[in-house]
């Protein structure tokens, strides 16, 4: 099976779900009486929290791994993150029997340390910046051969993630719109080729916080901006697109709302409070979107795509 | 509808189960393969936090307001309650349109007042004492002839309660164990009775905090005791045990096991973080009770009833 050079489509993406299938949990949709009475509309939530290891990136992660050709294999994967990416390829490649090692900073929380190590990865710090990142990348890949998995900017990962949106329109019918958040735009790029094979009626709209607009700007200017700082709880959402993930962006994503840091705690809260559920900040970004803009959502049909629930409880301060 | 005088029968509960059906949520059932494989057991989770109002007291609510005659439903429904039941009531009454009070004493948190009357009840303030609640209902009653529904000393009440292991029993085969909290003994004693209806080989084990030991000691003297202090973050399972509920509970539960607060903070930040969803206190009782006495339901497949998810993020300390 080759990994795909172009942009995923409509047959990939279906042979795409059907290799991860087995791997994967198909998450169910939760509603909320509430909140479709506070926001005037119906509001259908793909629970990617309850996915395996907590979030959307187990998809992409196997995917991506189920995709590599036998010699590959045979040599390992590799990948940088200290979030759930790490946590996915390193569960993801123990359930295939191969290697994984997974390049952290050396400041992450040792939580997160812990818990990629527990999925059986071997884990190699690097100092917290991007060129002892790449260096220390580098250097494993020279040793070992290992196959490089890219959190987002990748069409294995892309097809992968596309299986959220494609199992959220399978179960919700006539949505009109759907939202995700945008990070480095794995899951958004995903999600607007879903929506365009299976649902081509349904608006996307995509939701990033004010602190790391990136994609906002990157939507404006037609060129990939980075962001300055990062002060966002939403940590899954502080990298800068990709050139792939941006192409399918800028193609079929209608707006992007973006909300504040205070508006995002809030939509979490609300989540937490109404919906019984632990949800990530990046997760609670596209419902804050829609109760800042209610009335261009009221009445509507929205899906919307729950990133994950992997969230330290102790730094979380609703006071 | 008569209430019902005597200890529902298996018919009764039946009955009461589809009365109620087109008015609560019929909950999901969750499992965590990372718990299961903390336990050693295969644990099903009845998700009553997704029940509305956010526990199973909208069931037995909804069952007495039902089962009352057209002249008391003329008269309306009084409780007292600052918590879920109070709540549960309001609901129920708003949906039959009839007029409900809740006596509720007045140091309640506001949020819980709000919420009270955001169902649409009366609510109407006493003193925080025994004496003050009892005289301020037994005013209303005089004023009104409003019909007092118990927190859970009433069979219709219990009845209601017992549909969540109804439905538990009908969505898990083959349980060989079915665990819940108790306070009042509300939910216990409906457990008990669907448990011995429905899944007759089922041993039944109840969980309670050490703090508020007195189903443990009730069950030990053979009768009813209280509690001098009540100094557990379980607060709804404060509550000492009624005569109609500690008669089932005596006749059915097999056995007790108690947990300190440090064991129940310990099972609802396992709850949070590995299963994604919020829980209050008192859902954590009985799985800390699994974790702490783990060889006896090592192998086992466990039904665990989680009573709601009705808690104050702000008052969640997890450090």
């Amino acid at each position: 099976m080759p990994t795909l050079d172009s942009q995923p489509n409509q047959q990939q993406i279906i042979q795409a779900h059907e290799r991860i299938a087995p791997f994967i949990h198909r998450t169910p949709i939760i509603t909320s009486e509430t909140i479709n009475k506070i926001t005037g509309a119906k509001l259908y939530f793909k629970c990617e929290n309850f996915q395996k290891v907590g979030a959307f990136k187990k998809r992409g992660a196997t995917n991506a791994i189920l995709c590599l050709s036998d010699e590959q294999k045979a040599k390992g994967v590799i990948t940088h993150s200290s979030g759930n990416h790490g946590q996915a390829v390193a569960l993801a490649a123990k359930e295939q029997g191969i290697k994984a090692t997974v390049v952290m900073p050396d400041n992450s929380p040792a939580v997160k340390f812990e818990a990629t190590k527990g999925y059986g990865a071997e884990v190699v710090f690097c100092s917290a910046n991007i060129q002892s990142r790449a260096e220390t990348v580098e250097r494993v890949i020279k040793d070992t051969g290992a196959h490089f998995i890219h959190p987002f900017n990748d069409y294995d990962i892309i097809a992968g993630q596309a299986t959220a949106a494609k199992e959220l329109i399978e179960d919700v019918t006539d949505l009109e719109i759907v939202l995700a958040p945008i990070g480095g735009g794995g899951l958004m790029s995903g999600t607007c080729l879903s929506v365009n094979y299976f649902s081509p009626n349904s608006k996307i709209i995509g939701a990033e916080p004010e602190e790391v607009d990136d994609a906002y700007r990157s939507f404006q200017s037609g060129k990939i901006e980075g962001n300055d700082t990062t002060n966002t709880i939403a940590d899954g959402l502080k990298t800068p697109l990709g050139d792939k993930t941006f192409d399918i962006i800028r193609e079929h994503v209608q707006e992007i709302i973006t909300v504040n840091e205070s508006e995002i705690m809030a939509a979490l809260k609300l989540a937490w409070e109404r919906m019984k559920i632990i949800i990530e900040p990046s997760s609670a970004v596209p419902l804050a979107a829609i109760l800042k803009s209610k009335k261009q959502f009221q009445g509507s049909r929205i899906g919307i795509i729950l990133t994950g629930g992997n969230i330290d409880l102790k730094s979380v301060d609703f006071t």
